[in-house]
């Protein structure tokens, strides 16, 4: 996706190797026209699939998720990184953030995730995978089909994308980074 | 707002006295096309105000806020509820969450509220009214104007909106409560 690549480019930081920084236009500033623009590319990619739901994990997948939620006109569902207080009947799984080099649980009403549903999961970046598994897990204990899995920004020197292809994911990803290095070096994988 | 006063009734419901759940189409299932009526209609109540940024606290403000953001076509900032290990220069205050009885952190880039720039907050609910105070807080810490306060969902049997009107703040709620009693007793206060 070209104009992510631009943005990207134009105003992400590198802090370390291997950190793209991008939250003066997605995970903290958010640029609402680029998010309708990536829900609608990720909505095309998808378009043979029939997709009842989309699932992401709060908070910073909530905008991108609803950008393809919009574009597709279903609803969305995003997963809790706590136990809100009113929710009785929950499923939940640990997730191993690399990032924040933490485990933690998410929560999801089993109520809204429907037997034989169709569920398109979507987040911001992908690393090692663990969120969109932790994500596919509670797809499975509800007993729905995970039908896919849309990315914004994928760490293609990472290895999630190697484990989701492994399982046989539909995997796409609007960005995909083969490289990330101080002070600005970004190189994309064009397929 | 009618059709959200309608989904009220039809959709949420009452735990517990003064709890409404509405996590079937706004606080954990999101209606994208309920979100995008939302923004409009806050955009709408404050035309008359030029205004640079939305800002709101993750993560249920996230969506109501994007779609403010969106019919506005300005900028969406959300303060984070944990320091994110890329963030070296932020803002921070404290609030303390009834609903979940406990303080917590709030954290805000200082690159992202400029001197002198007018944002708006918008939230999904309102009701002692600290998270709002928490944000109009870091506005000030940065020079920036508070232009208003737009909400989705307002308790006007608990005291934020008097505190906030006793601030001369600029507040709108799309809808406001009068009282949620168990098993479905939901009255709205019609201006």
């Amino acid at each position: 996706m070209q104009l992510l690549q631009q943005k990207i480019l134009e105003l992400s930081t590198v802090p370390k190797e291997g950190i793209l920084k991008v939250d003066n236009f997605l995970n903290h500033i958010i640029d609402p026209q680029l998010i309708i623009e990536i829900g609608k590319e990720l909505a095309l990619r998808f378009k043979d699939s029939k997709i009842d739901k989309v699932l992401t994990l709060e908070a910073s997948g909530i905008a991108p998720a609803l950008g393809v939620a919009l574009a597709l006109n279903i609803p969305l569902l995003f997963a809790k990184k706590s136990l809100p207080t009113t929710m009785t009947d929950g499923y939940h799984t640990q997730i191993h953030s690399f990032t924040k080099n933490k485990d933690y649980d998410i929560f999801v009403s089993k109520e809204y995730i429907k037997k034989d549903e169709n569920i398109l999961i979507v987040d911001d970046f992908l690393a090692m995978g663990h969120a969109v598994l932790g994500m596919k897990n509670i797809i499975a204990m509800g007993d729905a089909n995970c039908v896919g899995v849309g990315i914004v920004i994928e760490k293609s020197f990472q290895s999630g994308r190697q484990i989701l292809l492994e399982q046989g994911i539909h995997l796409e990803s609007l960005v995909r980074l083969k490289n990330v290095s101080p002070p600005h070096t970004i190189e994309f994988i064009i397929e």
